[in-house]
């Protein structure tokens, strides 16, 4: 009924292009200021702009704002794990163009009614998690907000020329990887929402409700830690650079796996065969799927917000982390023609189209 | 009645601590971070954070968020208006350090019904505006929001060692300067929210409303130009570079010359004398005033929103900028004991405490 309603609207809604229809028209306005700035290597369109500020030095910076309800609800999530979440986030956008982070600009809208308690529960895990990925808060800016909290934060990194790594850059042949598992971020959000149901459900019949959802769910915890508390790869990209590895192209799973290799390969003119039966997907995982009646592959593939990495080697490359159990090979770039596909447990090719990421936009 | 409410929760609400109070504490929190970033010259509490990326180069990143209903209403706002004054109010910040803007990342969480048409507007103003100053935008974030608009735009710009100019550096005896007119953007949101009562009470009264508030106020036109599309002073910054000219200190007008000015104050370790016959108040802002009943003196000293530059030189350097129409003198800086003052135009002393700026979260 409501689409309808747009649809006779004189006007066309965001809904009706998407998040990446969206982003693909904000980077034909800007296109125009993009002459002003030879040093800008990298514009809308990769995991961060990547600016030379002199010779022999590359910045690369991104940008995340989350808004509450949309990326958050304050009744399943801590401040803490919030303050630590959007630092988190950005640095993984940093290590996603193998850079490593240096200082974070942090803007926040908030109800002038909120407690000030609260505000330091968020910077807590904002301080603690820079300091954990090494990085300074060098300032930000602060405003009321009449409508629920929001948080902007801009951070920008540094990485030589050589080891800079971009969407583009795959060849066929190449291996996919992809660092840790995937599908804990999407089991731990809806075991969060199955809480918050059972939370409300007390409230309304006047029960008392004890448990806190991130404390005493111990059973669950790496899932709900996955969702509420991911950890950027910076590890992954202090290994690379040590031991001189260059990933021939790179994106961070913030959409989903399916989606964020359809990026790579549409900017490295690719196709990829994935393996269903080579994804990283962790025994618990499965369990939660089964419990909640869902789907793990779904959740691995389409889920998104895992903040592992997803990259590309030569096979060459690959060679010298082979041994690395961190990061697991789950199929190959191929020629473009092949298109985009999954191989199933049963040898049965799925077009990964099919297999839709996160949209903010999508109707 | 809210007030007192809020007085007996358990918890102290940002209310009571006030927009400075907020940022001093998130900058105790955020300090244990900056160990980490040796190069970073200045954090929280100058216009700009300060990073020196190599041995001759200084960068200057500053950050602002605009939330609907808090900072514009989209009744009285042109969308491409509130873009291109997103990109200048942050142009501004980088002025206030004597630095060239170089690029911007935005951040947009949006109505997922918001037509596509305003954020083209939105966009045609930003890329206007960008494309003026000289400055690229390099990248961004998009989300839905629940509840209104909230745009936040970073931006990055470049300054030599020799140039950079901070808060502090002021000495009893400069004399303070500031550029262009004063109140100006008071008085058109004075205006503007006058024109919007109007058309409300025509909306309850199915009268027709055909008056566009900027299109047709063409005698208050300044004014109103003033509040919606300010325009920072990059052209100040290019005199001083271009005719060597380095200011004591710097601050941009955003909260109020008042509140700014003891900023300056406070960071410089010195006390003001300021005259209140020196203060560039446009004469159509005075003609407003009278007509709204309201007091040119009090928007020119806490109306805020200017986005002139508030600076402060040595006599000797003010010599070679005296006959330059853009820069007024409207008083000196003093020894700190002699506290910060207003002398009026009858010779009597108001201390500036009393008058106070803008405070997003003042009770």
């Amino acid at each position: 009924m409501k689409r309808n309603l747009l649809k006779n609207m004189p006007f066309k809604a965001i809904t009706e292009i998407g998040e990446f229809g969206l982003i693909d028209k904000i980077a034909t306005l800007v296109a125009p200021t993009l002459t002003a700035l030879p040093e800008l290597l990298t514009g809308i369109g990769d995991d961060c702009a990547v600016y030379r500020p002199s010779a022999e030095l590359l910045q690369v910076s991104t940008t995340d704002i989350l808004a509450e309800q949309v990326h958050f609800d304050l009744l399943t999530t801590p401040l803490k794990h919030l303050g630590s979440k959007a630092i988190s986030v950005n640095v993984s956008d940093i290590c996603a163009m193998n850079g490593l982070p240096r200082y974070a600009l942090i803007s926040l809208a908030v109800p002038a009614s909120f407690p000030i308690t609260m505000i330091e529960e968020l910077y807590a895990g904002i301080s603690d998690a820079a300091q954990k990925y090494g990085l300074a808060i060098a300032g930000g800016d602060t405003s009321s907000s009449r409508s629920g909290l929001v948080i902007s934060v801009t951070m920008v990194g540094e990485v030589s020329p050589e080891q800079v790594t971009h969407r583009s850059g795959a060849k066929p042949g190449d291996l996919i990887c992809v660092t840790g598992t995937l599908g804990g971020a999407a089991a731990g959000l809806k075991l969060l929402m199955r809480e918050k149901e059972i939370m409300l459900n007390h409230l309304e019949n006047n029960e008392p409700y004890t448990k806190s959802a991130i404390g005493e769910l111990q059973e669950y915890r790496e899932a709900i830690q996955a969702q509420l508390l991911p950890i950027a790869r910076i590890d992954i990209v202090r290994l690379f650079h040590e031991q001189n590895i260059h990933p021939t192209s790179m994106i961070d799973i913030s959409d989903g796996l399916s989606s964020d290799l359809q990026h790579l390969c549409r900017h490295s003119k690719t196709g990829a065969l994935l393996h269903e039966t080579l994804l990283p997907i962790h025994e618990n995982t499965r369990r939660i799927a089964d419990e909640l009646q869902d789907d793990a592959l779904t959740w691995a593939l389409a889920g998104g917000e895992d903040y592992q990495l997803l990259l590309t080697l030569s096979k060459e490359r690959y060679q010298t982390i082979a041994g690395n159990r961190a990061i697991s090979v789950i199929g190959e770039m191929t020629a473009p023609e092949l298109g985009i596909t999954l191989e199933d447990a049963f040898g049965m090719s799925i077009p990964l189209e099919s297999i839709r990421g996160f949209d903010h936009f999508s109707s």
